[in-house]
């Protein structure tokens, strides 16, 4: 691993996805029950669009610029932050924050209609439990040293955080083995599997990984057959990769964070003071 | 609010529950599918024990000392934290370990055989949605608010501790509130109510502000007909109060994270270096 040698250049985050994830927002241009209020680079955003994707559930994007936030989107949002569902299926439109409470509820929506899942089989609970012991373990770790790796500035604090990285992607793999063992496996981790609900959670971090800290960090992810062959499905899932945007955005809008200039964003900050994410 | 005045005296945890609680563990000392690995002051355990009681599921309960980890508790869990469930249905016995992830456990294992349940039912899954963020807001600003507070040691950390966890109890009344108005209330909120899933995971850490927080930080939790009836409802529950051990436990168990002495425990330790909850 090495660390940090390119320069702040000064480049600005971008306020519109490209590429697949740009085709995917004309597509959901029109009026439905549920709008999600987006940011093109947020990750947390990110995993809320996959799952809609994913479970075939209708809706329409509305790009915000997260440093501007609209009122709309104030309205909404205590905090302001994206991801924020808009339901206006109900009068007055009620909203939903929080990306793990929108991925549960998406979850259940389409328990009732499109059959789709995130999860193992209620008839599963213990297969269930696993996925939730990996979900419970990107939120809680893997997230959080992902920022704490990418705002470090001085050489030792980079290596520690990229160590912390790595071992936090180990601990997710040791999570797939057991289930592996014990349950035939879960999500993507199993061959012929299909997407699960701590394949969305992580997979924003893991591309995020290839290109921004591959850029600013000079991060290689572990290799192997076993992590490649998951990294690959998850990366090229359809569902997946209608919502990215080209490599260039990534790079351009996290530059702030690498450089860890002020005024970043509410996680980053949180990451600065050694607090839980906002 | 006043700040802690009493003298460190030297008091060492509890190993065995009292009370009500040292009864419901000898009526669960028979084997069962289900073994609860418990701790008799653990807040996390609580969270677990009441869930049992409540969703009527049969149980073994196994206390350990948390300082002296039993090789069997080692086995279960990597981290040898409480809880852990030991499964015997299962051959090798399975386990499992993260109190949140026991509750959606346990509550998957209760809507196939008791069909009783934590959450407001499938067909409402805005509800659920709206007990997931009173949820999720408990997990990640209440709980680390509690032990921030009870482990700041000079006065000015005391009294921002004090009111950082205040804050975080008047943020949850909104969101109880925000369920009231949208829903027509969820969990003991609700007058008439039933035990919800949000209020079995802040439960115990609100006992604790009753007597240790009260105790060692002069805390006074908010008052209000409202606030009183919900808060009197949930540590009158049967079900909660059948894990209650009496006051003193309480007060000599937590006199540790009180003075902050070194080698507490993982959770002081995360909070004394900033990092999330192990």
């Amino acid at each position: 691993m090495t660390t940090s040698t390119t320069m702040d250049t000064g480049k600005s985050y971008h306020k519109q996805a490209t590429g697949a994830a740009f085709d995917t927002v004309q597509r959901h241009a029109t009026d439905q029950d549920i709008t999600l209020f987006a940011g093109c680079f947020c990750p947390f955003v990110q995993r809320v669009w996959v799952a809609l994707e994913y479970l075939g559930i209708p809706y329409k994007v509305y790009e915000v610029d997260p440093y501007k936030k609209p009122q709309e989107l104030l309205e909404l949002s205590p905090k302001g932050l994206v991801p924020a569902l808009r339901l206006d299926n109900y009068s007055p439109p009620r909203a939903l924050n929080e990306s793990t409470v929108i991925l549960e509820y998406l979850e259940d929506l389409a328990s009732m209609s499109t059959k789709r899942s995130l999860l193992p089989p209620l008839s599963d609970p213990y297969a269930r439990a696993l996925v939730r012991l990996q979900s419970d373990h990107v939120n809680r770790t893997l997230v959080p040293a992902f920022y704490r790796y990418l705002q470090a500035q001085d050489p030792d604090a980079q290596i520690a955080g990229g160590r912390e990285f790595l071992d936090a992607i180990e601990t997710l793999v040791g999570l797939f083995e057991r289930a592996e063992r014990e349950v035939g496996g879960t999500g993507l981790w199993k061959e012929g599997g299909e997407l699960g609900l701590a394949d969305v959670l992580v997979g924003p971090w893991l591309l995020r990984a290839t290109n921004v800290l591959k850029h600013y960090r000079g991060l290689e992810l572990p290799r192997g057959p076993k992590f490649d062959g998951w990294l690959n499905r998850l990366l090229e899932h359809p569902a997946f990769k209608r919502t990215c945007s080209t490599e260039e955005l990534y790079l351009d809008s996290y530059e702030r964070y690498a450089f860890n200039r002020p005024n970043t964003s509410q996680v980053a900050n949180a990451i600065n003071t050694g607090r839980g994410l906002p």
